[in-house]
């Protein structure tokens, strides 16, 4: 069979109506075949998944880290992927091939095997390391018991664990593809690499190390990052690079130590009414970044970049529905616009106590934590050195330590300003030829409209690839409001076997 | 004797050489006497000292309170004073009468005998509740053994534990001084009534039933407030009222719960920003609050008090030394002016996390508590509505509550405004009788000009004496760098000793 990419319209049980338009659907045998194996080991997915699941991973327990690598390699070997565990400073990386006789594209598939830190008081009526089943009946989850194996699992039902959809439900579906194909005595068309990376939720700083070391057997046609939601209209999703990050801490000094406000307010300096009045002066009311050239560098969008973002359904008003708010940020444009746009966020804020805890005093420092999203052509870097010289325009001193009593002496407003993690921002042509050849393949797996995003929002260690020359493209699988992140993790039973057949009709693109 | 009040000049040692204009140093048998038994007791009054500051006597935890309130009954029963034990809904008052046949004044002590919370993690090398000696060398202190019965107690010592400046020692030093005159066959000459609160750190939420219960037998010429530190110039310092207090807490709302600051940042709004520039908009860049009739209704300062605060030593160069800063608040006043005036001072800010905890989130909500300091004419409930009438001007939804559903639908900025405490300033005239009486005694006993302050920067209970229409005067012993609130609290020695003989100075007015 040529072609097995002839696009079916599969009974999926999605949130938003079928879209089909311009996607004509036709029966294919190949993915048909891959929807009846899959109902038909439905149970024996999900069992290798909450094993997989049942392994905590947040990577800074090595010991950890080192069983989730373990469990990933032996499960690869099992099918007949040629692995390597690869030590770095700091986690391992996964590294599996997968070499097709013949074949003449390559694929490596980027996914991370390690989960954002967990506080299980937060987990409502579960442990992060314990997955359970719930079915929802107006928006209340009840836990469920696994159904027994001659009753089949409804695609609403949802799998509650740390990683569920974050990244670890990829990783099982990649590998289940494989078995889907097999099962009807097929192989990929195209070499498969696989790289699961074991510190993604660190930003990743040990993966550089790895990827340099192995640029010759990295080489590929496109990456595909197998990470992050789907867009929010539940549709099929395709991006095409992530925001980059830029990260820092703005901290103004008051008195050396909290001072008694009775006695000394009104005359001794109050750091947190500074800061507050130094991060006024940064966004204007409708959040319109007025940091000096903060937007200069951006790269404009192209046409097909702007005509793709126009075919994307607008969710704004249900989203602002969801989230509880009136009003967005912006001058009117759309979610899906602005996140094309270099970012400037309040992510934390922090003085003295407030609450209970609070004490009568002029605290003796207030701390703004900030990230920067950056788009294409906006240079992290550049960008730290736009802000600082913004904050000594209104009057600081900017130092990158605790002020000493001479610099105490000397000026009136301090800002101690660190520089966290930075990172460029990725942003893969649209018309490349490979974007379009897993766009299809995305498309004729579900049979429904994909989004196709110019750069995804969130940012990743796309960069990294880019470095290489290597295109990246990102096919995120996992249902959107996952609380990816955030206690009470889940992903939905229907995003996970559609992800399966996603990646299966990726392994037969030619 | 008619008059005991002669002033002598005592050997003191503290830190800014002595001013004796216009107080003419004079020999007086009596205080030599005080003197001289003081000296002679020193071992056993920082024993009896120490066994109080022992007692554990965070209000939170009431039968360490009520361990406190028997100890200084069996104290106070022992020299003779008729003491009640009051409970309350909350800590017991302790009430103590020494009725003198004859006297025509009488004078009502106030002094608390709970403490701060402590944070035992903080202490240097000692425990809240177990007092150790210190001395210092260059900034350095170091604990040494308690003396040999034969050794002296040297002024500049110090002892560290919770409440020994704030607000044991001068309870200790009220009974010492008793104990002074009785050992030279004296007794006072004016009624004493003694008023310890139990919850001073907490408010003293429940003084005001005792005060409303007993309004009779509290009348008094005079309430001495026996609590706070000496003004930053070290000279003895009499007190004409406190600052009142109002605080509350402005929580502005942003989504619902935290959104991915790179899939959402640009678009949902960003709480920590508006709160900033909401508070960015209470004060200007010199610190005078911009809140409409902020100062409308303070009453201005008598000729009296002007020249009172005129002729304070100036010590704000020394303290901006010490506290490590370059320009105060203010446009040029100094701090004693300053401290007349109502004060607007954000003492806690907090919004998600800041530091190796943050978080790249679009955060929930962001809060600032914040407290106002008020003075005489200035009402609490007025400037609580005054501030929030100002919120509502920068477009604010103003509620108490967090917002429902329909106020998030509706309204696309909105401040959750929750007031705490609040309670009235009290400023006793100087030109009373009393306050000369009061101030005469307190410079006679220690041979110094005294520091007269208008209004004390700090709050205390005073309100609810001048509501029984008692006049309120404060008469502070501790030293000004005791680390009231804080760990490492501590009370030099050398002020408790003059506390003891300025009180039996006050013991002997007529």
């Amino acid at each position: 069979m040529r072609n097995p990419l002839r696009l079916f319209p599969l009974a999926v049980s999605l949130l938003v109506p079928i879209g089909v338009a311009g996607q004509a659907p036709m029966r294919d045998s190949v993915l048909e075949g891959v929807r009846s194996w899959r109902i038909a080991h439905a149970h024996q997915i999900v069992r290798d998944l909450v094993d997989f699941l049942s392994l905590p991973n947040v990577a800074t327990n090595q010991d950890d880290i080192w069983r989730n690598a373990e469990w990933m390699k032996e499960q690869m070997e099992r099918r007949g992927i040629r692995v390597e565990v690869a030590p770095t400073t700091g986690s391992p990386v996964v590294y599996g091939e997968l070499l097709v006789p013949g074949a003449t594209r390559t694929l490596l598939f980027y996914c991370h095997y390690d989960g954002q830190a967990v506080d299980p008081s937060k987990w409502i009526n579960s442990e992060p390391f314990q997955p359970v089943l719930r079915r929802g009946i107006a928006g209340d989850w009840s836990t469920i018991p696994f159904p027994a194996a001659d009753q089949p699992y409804e695609d609403n039902w949802r799998l509650y664990a740390r990683s569920a959809s974050d990244d670890k439900s990829p990783i099982v579906a990649l590998l289940a593809a494989l078995d889907a194909l097999r099962a009807q005595k097929l192989q990929p068309r195209v070499n498969l690499k696989f790289l699961f990376d074991g510190e993604e939720e660190q930003g990743s700083p040990y993966l550089d190390e790895f990827i340099q070391g192995n640029q010759a057997r990295l080489q590929a046609d496109v990456v595909i990052i197998a990470d992050g939601p789907v867009h929010p209209s539940e549709r099929p999703t395709v991006f095409f690079g992530n925001r980059g990050i830029m990260t820092f801490d703005i901290t103004v000094h008051g008195p050396r130590v909290p001072l008694h406000s009775g006695h000394y307010g009104n005359w001794a300096p109050n750091p947190a009414l500074h800061l507050a009045q130094l991060l006024a002066t940064m966004k204007d009311s409708a959040g319109r970044v007025l940091v000096e050239d903060f937007y200069a560098d951006v790269v404009p969008l192209s046409e097909s970049e702007r005509h793709a973002i126009a075919a994307i359904p607008n969710l704004d008003a249900q989203l602002m529905e969801r989230h509880g708010f009136a009003e967005p940020e912006g001058t009117g444009q759309r979610l899906d616009e602005l996140i094309q746009l270099p970012s400037l966020n309040i992510r934390g804020l922090s003085s003295a106590w407030v609450g209970e805890e609070a004490r009568t005093i002029v605290p003796s420092t207030a701390t703004a934590a900030i990230d920067v999203r950056l788009v294409k052509g906006t240079d992290h870097q550049r960008m730290f050195e736009r802000i600082v010289t913004h904050i000594r325009r209104q009057g600081y001193y900017v130092t990158a330590q605790a002020p000493t009593d001479k610099e105490r002496r000397k000026h009136s407003r301090i800002a101690q300003v660190v520089k966290r993690e930075g990172y460029n921002a990725v942003r893969t042509p649209l018309d490349l030829p490979m974007a379009e050849v897993v766009a299809s393949a995305v498309g004729g797996a579900t049979g429904r409209e994909v989004v196709k995003l110019p750069t995804l929002g969130g940012s990743g260690p796309s960069h990294l690839f880019e470095r290489l020359g290597l295109p990246v493209i990102g096919v995120p699988i996992v249902n959107f409001d996952n609380n990816q992140h955030s206690p009470n993790e889940n992903l939905r039973v229907g995003h996970f076997w559609h992800g399966i057949e996603i990646f299966a009709a990726l392994f037969l693109v030619e």
